[in-house]
């Protein structure tokens, strides 16, 4: 089993541009990074860490700064042929997730395995079918799950919410400091979010 | 196993007034909880409901107008005893529950078992201990983490998107036509909502 971690690493994480610097942004994805490869490796898997540009990182980086979409194709079609080679892309901005989570995206004897994100993302894929590509435009797990149907794979979901929270959002950190104790989180508490509690759901706010 | 859904009856789903009439939030808890309901009938439990107020429900239905905490605990004191007992209480509003995911929830052997929500909610636990005792305002995940630890319950979590996701806000209305094809999901679909993709997630939009 391949299994590969793309990550933006040229501006990321823009979205959170109202609540971080560029260089915590940076800073930031370098730390839901460790948390992922921490995992995947406490999981017994080695990753590859495939970036748009230099990062700090623990685990091999290759830089490719191709998009997406033409990345994981290219490296579908490397992997997967017919009856042979498995491969698992798994997002970098998944700071909950875990061994057990890795593992149960793994365990699935499917042609195709997904585990959708919250939004309609696909946060996490294992294929073992020679025809299925990527194509992770707004809505990805619709697409994803039609374009498995079209190549007739066998499919699985795996429902799991630590695979689900990919961290985008101003509103998505308050899920990092709640659920985790990773590297994403001591960052977090060290650049002065906290948890607040009003009504309804939490939030995260910045203290400093 | 004894299996309680509350349920608010009156005036249910405020945060979903700005895209909802009354009325239809009415209907719309109805089909959430229908969907609640056949989920758990078809993983071999027969739930008991407990509203605020009357509402349509195929299961049988208790009116009792206490709030949610003195309700809980309530069911606390009088089901589980020392050493016997059990109780599974899960929330009306996660019309992504399948038959699967609560049995994932009812497995674990552990005296408090936690089903954390997204923004720091607790959708759905199980008690086998005879002190562990609820507390709903806002973050209650954490509260309830802390409280099982004060009494010395042994805690499992269950990593489950589709208990995560309680359907509160406008924004929820997406992840119910993303994964499911129950009740609620019919419901948003003959009241004219449907999946839009812009940029980032999805969102969900009215038509008509």
């Amino acid at each position: 089993m391949r299994l590969v971690v793309p990550v933006s690493g040229s501006d990321p994480k823009t979205r959170l541009a109202s609540v971080l610097s560029p260089d915590e942004r940076r800073d930031f994805t370098e730390a839901m990074l460790r948390d992922v490869v921490d995992a995947v490796r406490a999981a017994g898997h080695e990753p590859e860490v495939i970036s748009t540009a230099p990062l700090d990182c623990a685990a091999p980086i290759t830089i490719d700064d191709r998009g997406l979409d033409p990345l994981v194709n290219s490296l579908l079609a490397s992997t997967v042929t017919d009856g042979e080679g498995a491969l698992a892309v798994l997002m970098a901005d998944l700071p909950l997730v875990t061994p057990e989570s890795i593992e149960r995206l793994l365990a699935p004897d499917a042609g195709v395995v997904l585990a959708p994100g919250l939004g309609g993302g696909t946060n996490a894929f294992v294929c073992r079918h020679p025809e299925f590509r990527v194509d992770y435009h707004g809505g990805s797990i619709r697409d994803h799950r039609r374009i498995a149907r079209e190549v007739e794979a066998d499919v699985a979901e795996v429902d799991s919410r630590r695979l689900a929270t990919d961290i985008d959002e101003p509103g998505d950190l308050a899920e990092v400091l709640l659920h985790s104790d990773g590297a994403a989180a001591g960052w977090l508490g060290r650049a002065g979010f906290e948890v607040t509690t009003s009504s309804g759901r939490v939030e995260s706010r910045r203290s400093q």
